[in-house]
């Protein structure tokens, strides 16, 4: 395609464009009356970002804070400036985005990234940043994980991004592609993405429903790759996915695209090897053919054919950091997977396969968590960490069974996808 | 030119480019070993703002923080947000720009504006937000007021802005065009822009130098379009211009371009007849071919061939707004005179042309001023009102005599240049 085709189709696009941002605002973001939205987008997302304003504030928004981010200056700082500043968390972003969660705001953050921007960077600073963040603004980090604030990340082309998935592309024609692919994989290339979604979220209902029906006491996955793996489940857990709810009841859809059905792991009784089925792009770096082996929930030995320095301060960013804080379910009839692409990026690429993550766990896993400490989460098994990173293990060949607590097993997963 | 040729030649002037950018962080932010840096700019200007950015750091900044603004999402939240929100400003946003102006941050203010961004906004809306800021981040004013803290104000092209400057241009051609006025009339053209700052700053201290040596009583100002005015000047009154200087001796320019000497006459002793040499555009509207005439300071009568509604507006917006509260001398060999373009942008227009201003004045236009209250300051005669708006009347043939208490008559213009 010439650049003028591409500029051409682009435009062609533009209808079906709002429709996605306007999935976003009305099924991510469910917009009320004179809320507070916040949108946090890449400079080069600017005109996504302002169409999806233009209708937060039609949906009725009471105002609009748009926090902009770009690749090139994150990497001109991680570049000059010495571990320690970051360290802690300005004073202002966290006045900021602590004084916008209690005003009750709705967050949607807009993922279009450069998967190597931080290519050569010391991942010590850019996980410092997160674990500062994490732990400084906590009206934002607890509003979203107790259900006060909705949330919503999803992605949108920039130029460097495109490139790296369609490497044989024109700059413009990967953009034009990668757009495509978006539109596909969030299930919004259809005529009626709202009522899509709504289809989508009842299978999410079924198979939720039939795994906390059956309140398994432990998964146990294989694969002729080499995993083979027992993961303990809470007592108290609840497996989610699709469609996620606040205390006073709002549903909304927290990623678009999700794939996944997902719960919080026992901290302490995971045990044997796992094999990744996918490269894990962690902060702008790749980690990929790696393994990692587990006895009594944490990671004791672990090798990667490539980024193993990555997989460390992944591994060691804190005392948690090596015990596991989520495990997924995805069939590989996902979009994401049918698409044949690696995106580089976790939000599209863990509904790729099944995955499980190292870090922090999800309260919401586990039932009445709104009325527990985070100690007594802690105790019960969800995971506490200043990270939460995903990798892929699941391979076409996947087997997973569900065991209860007599020991009998259930087929969950066979050659990859569903068995029930 | 074709969109190719464009996009060619703008990547020709690359160097030229970095070379204004580092023009802006060495003489008019002059970043200091381990200082903060604050960059705001339109995310339109994103690649100019990285090159900003890289260099700052080049030069030393401990930290950047990057202030990303843009005209449209500004324009969203005037069109949707009621004026009430915009008599505060966000406590982040005063948390922002405070500290970083306690730290000691020099801030640079890249702006590319559609001058049209606005048109059709209730007025009173980003007035109020612009007297918030004003009244709220009062560390960040006063460090800037007070010479405290280093600044500057800059331009880069947005396609909005080059589209009004250059109306019979393809976009793409006028975003060439308006690259090569700003290099050309900020003196950034040449093999060595910051040693023609240099030399540029020795014809400010030279005729500065002169008209503070002289300290005349009043100017009075003649030309054939019929300008005969006398302009009282104060007792303890400063010419100003070019290259600022904070507290701890630190020489900076806070305009880039900038061409004026100026003061604040003494705001009862205007009286006489002035034309208009140029157009005055506020607020996206025209007033021309105008003409005023004062009494004892105020404007007792006036017309426009063009717009005299706007220009009523501007003298009625309050008790003093009649009064003038800067005069400003431009030779016509000023860049901005010689490009023969309209801006649409003050940082540039009043560049053009000797101008004056109705509405309100400069405290440090008096000597010993940080020792003084605002009611000492308007009592020698430094006009305070809520508004300042600058008309150009500097035509080609005008002539202006200093004089001193004595009646004693020097020439300081004559055919529209400085004539000592």
């Amino acid at each position: 395609m010439t650049r003028e085709e591409c500029t051409l189709a682009i435009e062609g696009l533009s209808g079906q464009i709002d429709k996605y941002a306007e999935l976003l605002v009305r099924k991510g973001l469910c917009v009320r009356e004179g809320q507070e939205v916040v949108v946090q987008a890449p400079v080069e997302c600017a005109d996504f970002a302002r169409r999806v304003v233009r209708l937060a504030y039609r949906e009725g928004a009471g105002h609009v804070t748009v926090i902009w981010g770009d690749d090139a200056m994150a990497r001109l700082e991680y570049e000059n400036v010495p571990l320690e500043h970051f360290r802690h968390t300005p004073t202002w972003k966290v006045e900021q985005l602590n004084s916008l969660a209690e005003a009750g705001a709705c967050f949607l953050f807009i993922e279009g990234s450069d998967p190597s921007a931080l290519d050569g960077i010391d991942p010590a600073k850019p996980a410092a940043a997160a674990h500062a963040r994490n732990t400084e603004c906590l009206s934002f980090r607890n509003g979203m994980d107790f259900g006060k604030n909705v949330w919503c990340i999803a992605g949108a082309p920039v130029e460097a991004w495109a490139r790296k998935v369609f490497p044989d592309c024109a700059p413009y024609e990967a953009v034009y592609r990668l757009w495509l692919a978006i539109l596909k994989v969030a299930r919004a290339d259809g005529l009626d993405p709202q009522l899509d979604w709504e289809t989508h979220n009842a299978a999410f209902e079924k198979n939720k429903g039939f795994l906390n029906d059956m309140a398994f006491d432990r998964l146990h996955y294989t694969s002729k790759n080499g995993t083979d793996l027992t993961l303990g489940l809470n007592a108290k857990g609840i497996w989610e996915g699709g469609a996620g709810r606040t205390v006073d009841g709002t549903v909304f859809f927290p990623n678009i695209p999700t794939e996944e059905v997902f719960t919080t792991p026992a901290r302490t009784r995971v045990d044997g090897i796992v094999y990744s089925a996918m490269p894990l792009v962690h902060a702008g770096q790749i980690v990929d053919d790696f393994w990692l082996r587990f006895e009594g929930g944490r990671v004791v030995e672990y090798d990667a054919a490539r980024g193993r320095e990555v997989l460390r301060h992944i591994i060691e960013t804190d005392e948690n950091a090596a015990y596991l804080g989520e495990c997924a379910l995805v069939p590989k009839e996902s979009p994401i997977h049918q698409s044949g692409l690696l995106f580089y990026n976790t939000l599209f690429d863990e509904n790729a396969a099944c995955h499980l993550a190292l870090g922090f766990g999800f309260d919401e896993c586990v039932k009445g968590f709104e009325n527990m400490t985070k100690e007594e989460l802690y105790e019960i098994g969800v995971n506490d960490a200043g990270n939460h990173t995903d990798f892929m293990i699941g391979s076409d060949d996947l087997s997973i069974d569900g065991v209860d607590e007599h020991g009998n097993v259930h087929p969950i997963f066979r050659n990859g996808t569903w068995a029930f």
